[in-house]
């Protein structure tokens, strides 16, 4: 079904995709096929798939012709959609970079997505992305081997609940093999679950986190853009702050969040890994 | 390190691999770079590498030169070698037939590898490997979440331990996400835990089974070679049988283990998902 079509891996602080370059909208992607690609084992393997597609061939895309000439055509791994990505639309973006279908733009290089248009700042090694400002809402609590952690409630587009660590603990000891339990009366749909400890001052950030993340509904990640900036949005409150930097390490790297007071700039590196051709999928 | 280097991606029931063609042998393989093109993440992803480089060129296959034109120069996904893989040489025939480097053989195809030279046979959808005989030597037990399994103890050049679940058990039932226990006594080195099912009738074949298995230091796998060996070892002896065709149905799809007297015969799908260029690892 497959054979024949280009693609590409990449990944941001290991979130990883397959990239489909299909600027005239012509792959007949289906979730099967999606979630044959995202296999490890049997196919490419990834997180998900980021179809690129002119917003003037895809109509999900018709609002923004525009506005953006990309729209990011996201898939999960299991073959659902997802409004939006932040480690996908730095790769997604990094892709366009690459392969000269885009240039930096200093407003911001816009990116139709399924949450709407996006934009995207281009520097040395980084690429950032506006993900709007998250919402800090309630207190609660999680549950990791019949211990509970309290933790603040944040929405960034979708739900996450913030934990801090009590001074001392160790991110390494929590298992998170399995789901940490939450209140689903403040969460009904479910919700990502972040640990955090403070970490030693680092040039260029106001304030520095280490962190791990349990996604909902999928396992312990590497990386979760959303959840940086759930954790990041948290760290500033504590340290009575409205804006500033902050330098967040997840198990894959470390991404960055700048508050300026109007938004949330995700950043951190997207990396393109292979390109080639499928032979049988 | 890697940047232009060409790939291909294949897999055996599930057991994957990154291949490298390599002919002249000049590619400076490390185990870092081995671990980093294995990260399911941020790199290709796969169970182990399978470089091919001629026999001539390497140095472990001096040997073998007259024998056999091609090496497996094989490495696990963490940087060690292994002496053979069973799922790797029809992966790494598959790639040999698609490349035009080898043709089917009658007698089988000879490839060199760091256990001496094997020989594959190509059929229509399958490439079978000789195996060699399994040795059936004890008795022993597995536990699995405290729960106690009789299994009988197998020499595939590395060790096996194979449990058949009692009677009306489900394999879907057993808790593999930790290590079995085994009694060390018997296996100093560790050992690869294999649980099996009876399975129904299937033409082609004098035995069925079902099976899971569990790989020594590293986790549940979709497919493992010689654990379809041994189970079939075990199964063969249990139905009072010298030689026979075993069907072993694995998590990843379908083997068939043939023992002809004289030795044991691997078959199954070996697949060619992808090939392209490395860009950045």
């Amino acid at each position: 079904m497959m054979g024949g079509v280009q693609f590409l891996k990449g990944h941001g602080t290991g979130n990883d995709f397959v990239i489909l370059p299909d600027p005239d909208g012509q792959l007949a992607l289906t979730p099967e096929l999606v979630a044959a690609l995202c296999d490890r084992r049997r196919g490419i393997g990834g997180d998900g798939v980021l179809r690129v597609v002119r917003s003037a061939k895809h109509p999900h895309a018709a609002d923004h012709v525009a506005e953006a000439e990309w729209f990011m055509d996201y898939w999960n791994a299991d073959g659902s959609f997802a409004e939006m990505c932040g480690n996908g639309v730095r790769v997604f973006v990094r892709y366009l970079l690459a392969a000269g279908l885009a240039a930096p733009d200093a407003a911001g290089l816009p990116v139709a997505t399924r949450a709407g248009v996006v934009r995207a700042r281009v520097g040395i090694d980084a690429i950032s992305v506006d993900m709007g400002l998250p919402k800090v809402y309630a207190e609660s609590a999680a549950t990791v081997d019949g211990r509970s952690f309290t933790g603040t409630a944040v929405d960034c587009g979708n739900p996450h609940l913030v934990c801090a660590l009590p001074a001392g603990a160790e991110l390494s000891t929590l298992d998170l093999s399995r789901a940490p339990g939450f209140d689903p009366a403040v969460f009904p749909a479910g919700v990502n679950v972040e640990f955090l400890v403070p970490g030693p001052a680092v040039a260029g950030a106001d304030l520095h986190v280490r962190m791990r993340v349990y996604e909902r509904g999928s396992a312990e990640t590497l990386s979760c853009g959303t959840g940086a900036c759930a954790v990041a949005a948290v760290a500033l409150r504590d340290a009575g702050r409205e804006s500033g930097v902050v330098a967040i390490d997840v198990p894959g790297g470390r991404l960055t969040s700048t508050f300026d007071g109007t938004t949330c700039w995700l950043a951190g590196p997207a990396v393109l890994v292979a390109e080639g051709r499928i032979t049988t999928i």
